[in-house]
């Protein structure tokens, strides 16, 4: 049995750990921190958890955090940092699910998250926690930097390109829409529902943090440098990615069975039909990723679809994932569910 | 593990019974049938299910119906009370989601569903399957009329008060608001997102289904004649059924310690603190029914917040809570999940 | 051409007044205020309104309010009875939108609003501002205190019955839904979309401070003392009100003539043919309320639907409704516009 | 005052020209037809519009449209192409809403269409309905194509780019989402509210009727052949479109200063500020267009967000903008309204 503790449980990513570790088989929660509800009993804001789990929010100084197996982050950007270095020294594995440890250059994390970088020398040590690309990494890795939800969804749908060749690096577009529950649970009016439902629009088309982390990965496997325009939206819905991702083909290939190929032995990368179109909600509370790769009129230009839940294979799936492979357990233990629908 | 047949699985209760019994670790689907998609890949109508079920949809007069431990009828009114009597021959067991065999009383049945009754000597023999009145009748019966999701909701917020008589059975109205699959998967102007999002309404005041149903029941354990009004309304959402129930108080009574010992030892019932006021979300997905007690004002009305998942509780989720004690197994076994939430 | 003023324009209360009033023929903004926006253009706030309104937001103690006929409250409770003496000694009509001259009593008046009153001489002035019961008066009031959203869409309900004795005052439940918008525009995790889409809950069911509003004016028709049973809910959307009222009748009438005799000559209440169910959608934007009355089964009690938009009937429409009345315009100007549908 | 007939009513576009001509001062309707609803009174369908509207829907074949100035046709596609003709030998101009008149060669229409074009005499008469680009030919035109959705939103993105040579034509991307109501009031599972809340999807990628009819158009400006990738996907919600745009830029330019001069005449193009993304709900039940234009990273891309309502500036309020225009009325007419915000 993993003991397992999670720090900055309050928020979005924080809630869904403790739904899907609820019902895992091999885990078990041994502690729970907030800053802001310290004392305070996990169901009483989380009502849905009434019945599965006894905990209170502990303190985040807690002790009981160097007792576990792993400790999962789920606080904001700059927290993990400064409590990383003392729990890797104690033994304790680390799984970050805020953007601490996922850019390789301090210099740029500083530029695009506004701090100076409290633990630059642990950069090169963190694993990013792709399973699809880092699989042996992860399962040996002490600290494994858990990805973005955008970046997930979008890389998942350009590897195979890349890694063949198919396409000219420098021609990519992803248009990316996500549910709000993506920008966090926190008070803010930009996302009440009488602001948001019913609407729909862009938001920092200008530069957002999740394009360097995906450059970063995707300029580590493409042979020439690669140029991305990135244009985040939001959706006025609750969960759920979808990217639907442009480039120019370069080279002939036949796209359905590269996808197939590439993912035939993922278990969480389901590549669509041809011709189909995949729905977020066919992976709405589930660890699935689904493709679908389609070249409009025979043009020059390939599209993908790729649909995540972003809270789960966009977050806290792929983090309980990246433990199951670093605890040596089948690494869709506890995630094996299908998605709910309607 | 016991053998399952689905008739109709193509609406969203039999689409639900799928997704919970697809983790179910003691049943397996043997056959799912259709009369509209027989021959299609089930997972090509709800691609949720791909990778979880490999079936097609058989024709419903297929004989795989015959070797099924159980048969769980999901299609619309009319359609079990023709084949029920045949299957319960040859002795497999019967759990009905539709209403052919919730109520006692052939004529009165007509007078609701629009035509004559093809089984009414099994309407005896039906047991009503609300295992939180009824579980002992249901261990043993071989036809289960699995409950309407409003009768669930107003049901369980009711019983603790008729049974230890602390209201006026004459005086109860229930207010009750259903997301908008509880009216089924069906191609109609009346249900689209564009007629029924930012909106809100009820329907059918002058006499609903589900209210003979409800007053049946409540009867049968109602010292003196129940009298009901009951109003539904249509919620611009998926999921839930929140019933606001009223009524006047004859007894003086602890109403919360009253609800806590008649559900203290039912898995699927929580009764919330005092004061607390249940969301639908905090069932989404799950099997849980979540009561809060109120006494606005210390006046002489009590009024009960009563929630479910329509699909769950209200459906599917209590069919499989029906078929575990029917067959020995554990009452929550494959229905132990926490609500999705957020 | 009537000068108007609005104190506490940023909230949604604020915010319809400037839409209705921008299309409004005999009306013209003088001045807006905001605390937290001092200085900055309306139209950068509320982008629907680029090309509308030129004015930036003025400090709350400009003295442009003194130059104008009327001045809308739209700020929160509190606010408007410090400001208020002054304006009227000056000459200023007002219209407040808030809470702070709702109530004649002004301990009951703290005792929900948690503060002291701070012009309780200004009580008795005060008029009501429903125009179906207080026309004349509002005409030539001095201050109005504008209806909350809740007590409009009841006491339009209700009037018909209590005026001709029809029902048991003692019985009445008002069992009330509405859109998120009448929260209110403010910073709040309990207001979020992610909290809130695909889901609904009850509030306040030990007492809303709409309560006794509702209560002082159904006692000041009904010839008994008024018992109200009122629970509001949230609902899933931005805009619109749907409450659904019951009582005990106590005296053989023709409902639905009834209420088409009390409203034939009222432009803003559609009384529904017998036996439908108004929609909220049917008066989104709109400052109608459509109102349907039942009698479920021929039972002993009237249920009576009653649907507003709770921004515009609810409170900016019904408040302009109240200026037209007060500067002697036709009582529809600038609001006979159909609801937005779909 | 001019005389309007509206064929096929019952749709969405047909229930917004009803919702704009109502309180449209210059307009009156004279005859409204359905086939299927003929008979009823047009209020029963859309009870907004009691009080509003007194017409029964008439027969399609009624005579009352010959006496009309201007019909306007928004009924399914292939409807207009067999009426129109008739009218306008009658002296009746008309207003087609539908795509029977858009392309301007038949065998495209009908690869499109999957029908014969029965008037392919009158497609060279035809007048696209874009007044931002066609607006004096509008104002002599005898028949008007009134513009898809898309395409208006598109279009009124790409103008300035192509017209001044900025951009590769080659290289244009339009990445579309459009509110469900776009689909259109028609029974179809696809279309309910519990197969689309909550979810997001693109859809025809592999080709959408409105590709050729922007590409005619793009054509018609650009100085070499265009090139562009569309791309549509399904809302969560009942009306807006948001497009977004991107190409390469050939030539260094002001963007901003391009787009507002560009438009700097135009009522209903709003060119945003710098920097700002457009949300659909700033022109919600709104004439209007509202753009921004990006460089993201100052890179090779140029990024258009183009935002209408896809029923008004996409459909009705368009067609009565070129009513306005072919009547010799102020463009605006009926139209100077502020979207409806929160």
């Amino acid at each position: 049995m993993t003991k397992v503790g999670i720090v900055g449980a309050t928020g979005y990513t924080g809630a869904e750990l403790l739904r899907l570790l609820a019902r895992h088989p091999d885990a078990e929660i041994n502690v729970v921190t907030s800053r802001s509800e310290s004392g305070k009993p996990v169901h009483e804001l989380f009502p849905a958890l009434r019945g599965f789990l006894d905990q209170h929010f502990a303190d985040p100084q807690t002790d009981a955090l160097a007792d576990c197996d792993v400790v999962f982050f789920a606080a904001p950007n700059g927290t993990a940092m400064q409590q990383v270095p003392a729990l890797l020294d104690g033994g304790v594995r680390v799984i970050d699910l805020s953007a601490d440890f996922r850019l390789k250059n301090a210099d740029v994390w500083s530029h695009w998250y506004g701090q100076e970088h409290a633990a630059p020398g642990l950069l090169d040590k963190a694993v990013y926690g792709l399973p699809e690309l880092y699989r042996d990494a992860i399962s040996k890795a002490d600290l494994v930097a858990n990805p973005g939800c955008y970046p997930t969804a979008v890389l998942l749908g350009l590897l195979p390109l890349l890694e063949e060749e198919v396409i000219d690096p420098s021609s990519i577009i992803a248009d990316a829409k996500s549910g709000i529950s993506g920008a966090g649970r926190k008070s803010s009016i930009n996302l009440l529902l009488a602001e948001n439902a019913e609407s729909f629009r862009a938001y920092a088309v200008e530069g957002h943090r999740h394009l360097p982390e995906i450059t970063q990965i995707l300029n580590s496997i493409s042979v020439s440098p690669v140029s991305l325009t990135f244009v985040p939206h939001l959706l006025p819905m609750i969960r759920g990615i979808h990217a639907t991702i442009y480039a120019r083909i370069d080279k002939a290939a036949d796209l359905q069975s590269l996808f197939e190929q590439r993912y035939k032995d993922e278990i969480f990368v389901d590549v669509m039909p041809l011709g189909t179109h995949p729905e977020t909600r066919s992976v709405r509370g589930s660890n699935f990723c689904r493709l679908a790769v389609h070249r409009p009129g025979n043009g020059n230009n390939v599209v993908v679809l790729s649909v995540i839940d972003n809270l789960v294979k966009g977050a806290a799936g792929q983090a309980i994932q990246n433990m199951n492979l670093m605890f040596g357990l089948a690494e869709n233990t506890g995630l094996q569910v299908p998605a709910m629908m309607p």
